[in-house]
């Protein structure tokens, strides 16, 4: 099964000065990850033409199937992410017609001059129609490579999302992934450890993770997930391992419960 | 005033599935922020030797001051930020004495493979003594970066970074940094564009950024925000800028107010 790679880059000063939480990235990971897709890096960079064009070019050479930008998209002088795009993958800024139609539409033809730069797309860009907010998206394809810029703007990337990318990705990654979580106690992380080896070479097809965690006392959460060609399959790996883990817990005197 | 620059990579698959929003990375740049340095990026990637060691070999070429790490310490297969950081700057991963200490202190002298792993660091580094958790942190100088390693669990990274890595930047970053939010309403974002551009046009020293929100209307927060060699200055740069902002908004007979 050939993986549908995806690479997050997330623009905004405010991600750096540690004002907002990039909630944007883990939503569209959540996402891509329920539709089968690998996400192999997040990136969040700020408002510079240079420090993000350089990151998107980073991101290019490693040859993801899909890039989701957000973020920078609006009308402000620091919204400088379709620029960006332009410059990494070497093409010119340019006035789009069906952009310029759609941004007209929402000022009533009242085009000012701040409203006309959200018209410009990267040469050979497709808009993006946005039905919550005003800037139009992107979405462009560079060799093997597809890129499509969201706004930042939580409420109108997730419909942005939902409308031109959840379809996309449904399609091309052909993917089912599934977790369940098995909450341990009464063992320490570095006991639980070679369980935890065990549960891998057994169960081949799984992955599992454990996720210390401490509210009076510590417990571990243990994810176990799988990667399959059909939901059921996945549930079903899933489902084994988590068995073989709660019997190996329960063997080491220690407490396990599927969450 | 030269420029304390950071990066932050983050280390975990639970942030590329979207299963933990990366709280952490916000926490440590809002550290970071106030202390008078400057986030450049912010980089997560999974428990992937080949990922990470890439990532880290990336962030050192671009030469911040300081690379903070978290995530990958503890006792499991799956914890590889050490050895991720060793293949990256080339040295070997080695059994660190004082590290060894620690963790035989937490576990009463009784370490065993998993906990033994605990305690291997890249050769030259330094332990770092983690009061809430067992797994002890790194630190390693790299030409001129400062490389920290902190656990992901956000307890331990809390603590780890208030003791071994605030005093650090507090020291090396000289510098203040302070923002002022003003919430606008009853004028659209190209709208407000111009007048954005006048004040940082005017107040030079500043930076004014817009974030456009939505609960029944849209209104839009400007966040006005400066870097200062001290925190008077900051702070009266940034007072100057909200008039000049508030004035100029209201003029243009749209509401006002300090947030």
């Amino acid at each position: 099964m050939e993986v549908f790679t995806v690479e997050i880059v997330s623009v905004g000063n405010e991600l750096l000065t540690g004002r907002v939480v990039n909630t944007n990235a883990s939503w569209i990971a959540d996402r891509v990850t329920r539709l089968g897709g690998v996400v192999r890096r997040v990136t969040a960079v700020g408002d510079d033409i240079r420090e993000c064009s350089a990151a998107i070019r980073e991101v290019l050479d490693r040859r993801p199937r899909l890039i989701v930008l957000t973020g920078g998209l609006g009308p402000t002088f620091d919204d400088r992410t379709l620029e960006s795009l332009s410059i990494a993958i070497g093409v010119p800024l340019v006035v789009d017609v069906e952009a310029l139609r759609m941004v007209e539409e929402k000022y009533g033809g009242d085009v000012t001059a701040p409203r006309f730069k959200m018209a410009r797309l990267p040469r050979g860009g497709k808009p993006l129609y946005n039905p919550v907010g005003t800037a139009p998206g992107c979405l462009i394809e560079v060799d093997d490579t597809i890129i499509v810029a969201l706004p930042g703007v939580p409420s109108e990337m997730k419909a942005m999302f939902e409308m031109h990318v959840e379809p996309l990705v449904s399609k091309l990654a052909g993917g089912a992934y599934t977790f369940r979580i098995v909450r341990v106690r009464g063992i320490e992380e570095s006991s639980l450890a070679p369980i935890i080896d065990e549960v891998m070479r057994r169960c081949r097809a799984v992955y599992v993770k454990s996720h210390p965690k401490r509210d009076v006392e510590l417990y571990i959460d243990v994810e176990v997930s799988c990667r399959a060609s059909s939901l059921g399959e996945a549930e079903k790996n899933v489902y084994e391992a988590c068995s073989l883990l709660k019997e190996l817990v329960l063997k080491a005197g220690a407490q396990a419960e599927d969450l």
